[in-house]
């Protein structure tokens, strides 16, 4: 089923299918180029770096909603033990772990959402089995992304602490994003990738994860079909938030019709990389007493073959 | 039981036990320094990027030795379907993943192995249990590496295609990291990472897995009990190489009362980052062609909570 | 697509879609009334039991074909240790297990195999998604098996070790099941469960893991297109084999057009309850020396939720 | 460190260590005769069948305490797909499962609980490792337990509708064990399994997991230290409930120093064969309408090398 009226025209719009060949499987990666690389490197000033990664844990960022989404579980497989085939004094841990490919900080694959059947630049959905896979756009075809980060604090432009603040279901719009690089004097250029606070994180470290998941009744701020123009049209590389669903919940229509919207828009119309769980309040922190807004980010996605999302550890380096 | 004889000198001469403090988690993770780091990020030249990690798939680098390693396994929790509980247009696809944290390209944290009873920095073994995990110096404790990285490519300043070339079981030795050093015109700095290439990883490359994991007659190059010292006198911050089992096999002495002794010499007695399975191929070709062997190397541990070993997808930013 | 030709048409002479109500999903489980239980109970006569189930561990009988079909791998999460909730004198030991449903000695459930769309009585195979698993004829929905068995030890009759000696892919046929059945003396009747020994599982007991699975030059004996029409016309419960594959290999057809056929008229059309990997040596040897082979035979699902394969451990009371 | 005082002195009264031999490995798995078999045989009246088992799935029997005890997780390896190796017009689902071994309705190895470093018959707790499992009394140990049950339906007896409505934290005595005994007419035997029916699963069956789990008030009914000395009187083969933690809670010292003392009494001296989660309620119901307290009871566990608890599905056929 294709989307609704407008956003069908918004689609168009927006849409990079075919832009770098019929093949292409990379979606906005192709915008990470050395120059974008260089323009990162050239932001830092420091050194200082900061993770944007949430720790892996049992109770960690999942709750249970969607379903089956599944927090990491560690077990072991040999403790302070040596393996009979390697004698000597030594003594190793090892262990096996299990998760879901988007528990924690991640960023999904092209293969990740759909709508009317196909994936970013026409490939049809069926090339996804549970037998073998993504075999077009899996989590391994996802590159390096090393390049210009920005971070478009809104929360600090709006004078709140968090978005949730002003209305919970808070729908991001481009001019919130123009507003926030304005105030950081950051002129956002393709191949640069954004990191969109809402602070919404600041709920789950705070030890309330029903709150950053669920939201204040059932609301939750993000970006939305507002939002969607302004990165085509600045080029962005990336585009990750520090929320639950990365887009605003609930979504435009009442009954629900655009619901993940902009997943759509940005993963299989776009091909732009996206992901959620960025922890951003260390980074707003470090940001702001340097009243530095860019930086160099680095996230290397985990090679998984043919998974649709895949944990990253991105770094800002400042 | 303590290390034999020659090993427990070089011990004692290697340690940094108590240098950073007694409550020490880090090791040599205190020499990444702002200024390493902005050494690194001066070394950018080009801004190619060049990943160093293998893929994460079922039949990938592990062989079943050691016993219990096990290779990730994708498995599906939805398959191009909507959650019933947000309707609309979408299909999404989510899994999960198993594997062991040091299945792949991965970092050792410090508590993955230790003799005598204790982990680095005199912290008792007990301190991990089946139970909980590692209550100090786990996975999560790692801090983002981004540094200057330097590749020693021993291969090719010997003029072979890799050290099994010459020895099947090649102990690579602290001259010969400074004549590959040398040759490449670098100082190694406090708080640099060394990449030490062996070739070993061409054949898992090539498909021949079991020749990478096992050998030549179960003889495979890498460092050394005679390269550690050269490790702690240059103050590396960290020093991955491109084999299975970080150091060469078999070990120095006959009886193998020394079996992974660089292991517990580094990582037990230094504190110092390492890792397997890094695929310098690439990198190496690279820096060949760009007659470069420094680089911005940034490579984030995944932050799994309790874990001895983690996932790591290095990039070097040449 | 419909099954071809002649088996097209046996197909409709065995089908049991719409025998026990449009919306049954116990297939022949209909067959295991309280006189069929009774009927087992009356053949026990010395008490011995001889448990069916091949051990679950990690070098078991799953060698990597079909791809993704999984051993057990046990992982600790307590090793002789206390809750901190629990205090007190008392150490315990916990453990997760992993495996596919099928890497055992397990029964299919009725969602396990389809053609043309439809599982058994007509259930569109979308009923199984990867989400919410199957809505209809999960492995929850299988019965406790307590019937009568009747061991049918066709190498015994035929003067061989096992079949394969006669032919690598020897196809059992009906007669070969009535005749097996004269010389036991035993008339099988509607519900009794049928366990048809091809002596195929001395190999995999010998420790030649893949001689089992895989076969002599890729053949193994097993139950075939000629021994279906039996089944039905007997009205047995359930038949097992001590087999990998279940039916023979390669199919009758040279193109393989006809792949799995003996599963899809059992398990599809008629409803019938089977499984694989039955250890039948142990039985063989007890039956044979009480000149015994009918016995009491329970076999009960493990009761997992929307599983299509669950395993069982069955055991024989003579 | 030994029991503390009167405990003590029961488990030298109880113990079973060296009874069956110093390398025994079965403990009251000895019990189960040829002869205690064909008793439970001859208990058989009508052959109605019961399940025992609770259904294994994601929001099943477990919720979080103790920790890391894990409801089962299914995720799919192949939907409704083929295989490309094996041709044809067959589709075929697998899937695997991941659980804690007592999980759901389960039986303990002999190795699951210890104190003051041994296992039941002496053997040292270091017989099992993370790395290799149980070398000593691991579920595959366990025999197929074929034998004469006996429900002690204690809520009917005393005309409640579960021990919790006398008491929260019910503490079950060898009286109150004679006494539903006596009411049904029975006089255990040597070789029996007792199933203690306390009624608390009537609050699982209602929805209520938490109060199944937890108790009201954290007080749970149970088998106490007051019933032991009746289990090794009778020379049960095994005792099993429909409860999450066996034994009331609390125990019975106001500091704990006994807790889990029923466990360690039963399994560690004893040799007992005993485990959870066994649902009760629709063999009372089946019981008490036919006014039939003993009948043939089937449970076979699973043959999970080296672990520590195993799944069981256990059938009464009355």
């Amino acid at each position: 089923m294709p989307l609704p009226g407008d956003l069908a025209e918004l689609s168009a719009k927006v849409s990079n299918w075919g832009r770098w060949g019929a093949d292409d499987e990379l979606g906005t990666a192709n915008l990470l180029t050395d120059e974008a690389t260089r323009r990162g490197v050239a932001a830092v000033r420091s050194g200082r770096t900061v993770s944007l990664a949430v720790d892996l844990k049992a109770d960690g960022i999942q709750v249970g909603q969607p379903a089956r989404r599944y927090n990491p579980i560690v077990t072991l497989t040999s403790l302070n033990e040596r393996d009979p085939h390697a004698p000597g004094i030594w003594e190793g841990t090892d262990e096996t772990f299990m998760m879901s490919t988007c528990a924690g900080t991640h960023i999904d694959a092209l293969c990740h959402v759909s709508y009317d059947g196909f994936f970013y630049n026409g490939v049809p959905t069926s090339a996804t089995t549970a037998q073998a896979g993504a075999s077009k756009m899996g989590a391994e075809k996802l590159r390096p992304i090393v390049t210009r980060g920005v971070l478009l604090d809104l929360p600090l432009h709006k004078g709140v602490d968090g978005l949730d603040e002003i209305a919970g279901g808070y729908a991001v719009t481009g001019e919130d994003l123009d507003a926030a690089a304005d105030a950081a004097g950051i002129t956002v250029e393709p191949g640069d990738v954004v990191l969109v606070r809402t602070g919404e994180m600041r709920h789950y470290r705070a030890g309330n994860r029903k709150r950053y998941a669920m939201g204040k009744d059932y609301q939750l701020p993000g970006l939305s079909v507002h939002s969607v123009q302004w990165m085509r049209d600045h080029d962005v590389a990336g585009a990750f938030t520090d929320t639950y669903a990365y887009e605003c919940m609930p979504p435009t229509q009442p009954d629900w019709s655009d619901c993940l919207a902009v997943h759509l828009l940005h993963v299989r119309d776009m091909g732009l990389l996206q992901g959620q769980n960025w922890d951003l309040e260390d980074l707003a922190a470090e940001c702001a007493a340097a009243n530095q807004w860019e930086f160099l980010l680095t996230a290397v996605p985990e090679p998984l073959v043919g998974a649709s999302s895949t944990p990253v550890a991105p770094v800002a380096t400042l």
